[in-house]
């Protein structure tokens, strides 16, 4: 039987883009369907109905939703190129570990960084930095997080990267100042086609957190 | 090589009975080490030096932390018997699925369900009981979640059930009025040596939630 993939996505969301990354790394051909979450489509709730949310991926008719367990799902089904996990249990429950503080964290101080304002902006802000530079520490000297290749907990980090620009502009801070060694791995990672074509221009999303300011009055 | 696996933890942390179900499903002796949070042993500082917080599970000097990476790790490791997660993939996404979900959901809101007070336990009630609702209708008339055996989502969604008498007795409720399906399935679980162990008594929980309550003027 022919796989018939469906990735129910959207371009700006980065949890989105590492669905996309996994696809690209393991040349998996699928149909892209964008959602808008101010009407979202009747397939989405079918298929997500307790979150209701993006990126839902559905394989053969049959979906899976939260964007790291769809890498993991992707990776296990498609295990015969670009291993994503480590295949060590050690190494695997670290990659895990980074990934889930990667969402616990980064993504989250993410999601606030642009929209406050004030002194509630400045704790964002330092958190946020705070938490870069904790991962930072994780990648070192390191060409990727997981060693000589790119995997797991760089496909769970490098999306937000595309939102940098937007944060560095709305909240005033380079991240290249801050944290370099980060701006150098995202650089190493988006010389990778399957990082390149999933990422949005940094210029577009950031015309995207002008119109969402407008709109929320933020 | 004598395997040396050491559990930091605490009696009443429903994240440190995951692991003890754990370990106890697969037969594994080891050292349980109690941490007390107002003053953490240096051992912990330096195992979970990012989220200082227990469980974690140090194997041959490994730290592995985070409650469901752990119970993972442990299915890959000590892979021999009682398997926690299914081997088929799309399963497995499933059963992490439902673990992510009572972590963000049904864990979170146990949380602050007996500390908030008036219009705010109402509300932290009226979702906690929601969420339980979702997860019964996940369990539908199956023994476990996974089916015949007792599995991963089981395994996660347990422990906070020796808590449940003390959200009743806080927030004014009864589960079994609510999630009857829950009910007994939990007893079901308990029939379990691994889970009976591993959990404690929940008059001993409510007596430490009245401590607290009274040491933080709740």
């Amino acid at each position: 039987m022919e796989d018939k993939v469906v990735l129910l996505g959207l371009w700006s969301s980065s949890y989105a883009m590492r669905v996309k990354i996994a696809l690209a790394e393991k040349g998996i051909q699928y149909e892209a369907k964008e959602e808008n979450l101010a009407d979202k489509s009747l397939l989405l709730l079918e298929m997500n109905p307790v979150h209701k949310m993006i990126p839902v991926l559905i394989h053969n008719g049959k979906p899976i939703c939260e964007s790291l367990n769809i890498v993991e799902y992707i990776d296990q089904v498609w295990a015969h190129k670009s291993p994503l996990l480590p295949a060590d249990p050690y190494q695997r429950s670290r990659a895990r570990f980074w990934a889930d503080y990667i969402d616990k964290k980064i993504y989250s101080l993410g999601k606030r960084v642009w929209k406050v304002k004030g002194e509630e902006q400045e704790a964002v802000k330092k958190e946020f930095i705070e938490s870069l530079k904790t991962i930072e520490g994780e990648l070192g000297d390191k060409l990727y997080f997981g060693g000589e290749s790119f995997g797991f907990v760089d496909l769970a980090l490098v999306p937000i990267t595309s939102w940098f620009y937007s944060f560095e502009i709305c909240a005033n801070f380079s991240v290249e100042s801050e944290c370099p060694k980060i701006v150098g791995w995202a650089k190493r990672c988006m010389e990778k086609e399957s990082v390149a074509k999933s990422l949005p221009d940094p210029n577009k999303v950031y015309a995207f957190v002008l119109l969402l300011k407008e709109k929320y009055g933020l």
